[in-house]
């Protein structure tokens, strides 16, 4: 029960730091308040509601979660109300973010596993769940999706997926597999972007693209 | 029987309206006659679409639904090939739009209440199915969604559904709570186009954005 | 049995094409080697699966084909590598993709003759198998999907469907006539790419839009 709240307190935690974010790039673009509020939603619930859907577990999960609900919106109201330039407040949401993106994907991985996928799959829809509400919020936004382009973020999901099958093999299991594989993707993740880290971009050259 | 006939037809004259709107935002790209065809579709359907696939209510409806179908097309073929200047067609689409508007929000609410969900859930997928076609075609036509930053649109829809669970709080209940709330979203939306009314966009600090 | 080996050939080499599309498209933008490889796979997977959603046939097929997802990783690696400038390399993918195009919508007829779908929908949904991949592909790349406004082929396979039914029409069953609507489809996607054949331009009169 102590573990279940810590996992709960994580949850809500990397839902508001996801619905802030979404909302502060919904602001930046100058969209009205329900925009911004929509654009929260997405980004918060759109990586679990692809997951849930291609794999047919509907009711999307945030159909019946009122807790979700709620969170994003105090998150999203707040956020336009409150004054964010305090030093703190970027730095604080970094950190929920990426603890977040660490809880997001070991919950995708838990829901795959219930539907025996191939560990491939899962860990694919472990970063599904914790990236591509990021991608839908772009796509709303008339953006590249950043993930594509930038910055380390899905690559700290699939390494933590990895790790996870990795201590699985090795009967390492429950509670201690799912925070060592947070951790790593967390620490993936700040040091991604402490140390500006990338992906090399494709090479490409400028030859006529193939049809369609 | 005659209420039947009565909503049906207004669903065909909303799918009709929603149609037309999609193939002129298409014709105003400059799409060929097929892409002015499918955002014709992607604008009726999109939003029931959407709706149906999160709650699992699939094959999705107009997947079995001829009429649909059948509307959408000539709805779409008569937009390519009619001038559209004379000066009646805008206001009487403006009508069918808006009538078709209250009348997917509260098929919305229906569909939803079906499946038990809570009333805050119920009043967003209402929306959705309102809303979320426009969504999908300023997507596919590579803009920012209009609902996101102009005109009270989904505002009205949320209206509609708080005055639908009000009255059906106060045992209002079937066909004249249905039409109130018709009503109401035919009112607000024709009234804030009338007066221009807008939701305030969102106050942005240009400060540097939280990552992703 | 050698029939099958057959199609499951095409199937794989249109795949292969489609991935690689994708991950060129996505390299002309100049995105990481993680967007190449996700373009590579939406491309290739994303019309099956937004016809899976909407039918409600989950989990969607490629979370359970093994060799599905392993010919698009090695071909959008593949991509990422090797040297694409060889003469020989845009024509042969260019035929890959054509025949792609044309078992991709004979696949989505197939599926959706099992649910009884009326002649219309069938055709729709084959349509959709073969062609959203690359409407997705455009809008994760930020642009106006190709489809809607250049070349023949959305037609193409709308063309194939048409023959598909006519012959089931006139009792032509089985392979046979899954071949022969393959071919039409590959040739009038090779012929109208020849002779630079598109649809009209929707004309428009530039007049105000109606709203929303």
């Amino acid at each position: 029960m102590g573990n279940f709240s810590f996992f709960q307190m994580i949850d809500v935690l990397g839902t508001a730091a996801f619905a802030i974010s979404g909302a502060r790039h919904a602001m930046d673009r100058k969209l009205d308040v329900f925009g911004v509020i929509i654009i929260a939603f997405v980004t918060a619930i759109g990586g679990g509601t692809i997951r849930d859907v291609i794999i047919g577990s509907t009711p999307v999960g945030w159909l019946q979660n009122e807790l979700t609900i709620t969170v994003i919106l105090i998150a999203a109201i707040g956020t336009l109300i409150i004054d964010g330039n305090h030093p703190v407040v970027p730095n604080t949401l970094f950190l929920f973010d990426s603890l977040g993106l660490g809880l997001f994907t070991l919950a995708g991985i838990d829901k795959a596993l219930q539907y025996d996928f191939s560990v491939g799959i899962c860990i694919a829809l472990g970063t599904i769940s914790a990236c591509f509400g990021g991608v839908l919020r772009d796509v709303l936004l008339n953006k590249v999706p950043l993930i594509f382009h930038r910055e380390l973020y899905a690559s700290a999901c699939i390494a933590g997926g990895v790790l996870f099958f990795l201590l699985r093999y090795l009967h390492v299991d429950g509670y201690l597999n799912q925070i060592l594989c947070i951790l790593l993707i967390f620490v993936v993740r700040i040091l991604a972007v402490r140390y500006n880290l990338t992906l090399p971009a494709a090479q490409t050259d400028k030859k006529k693209l193939d049809r369609q």
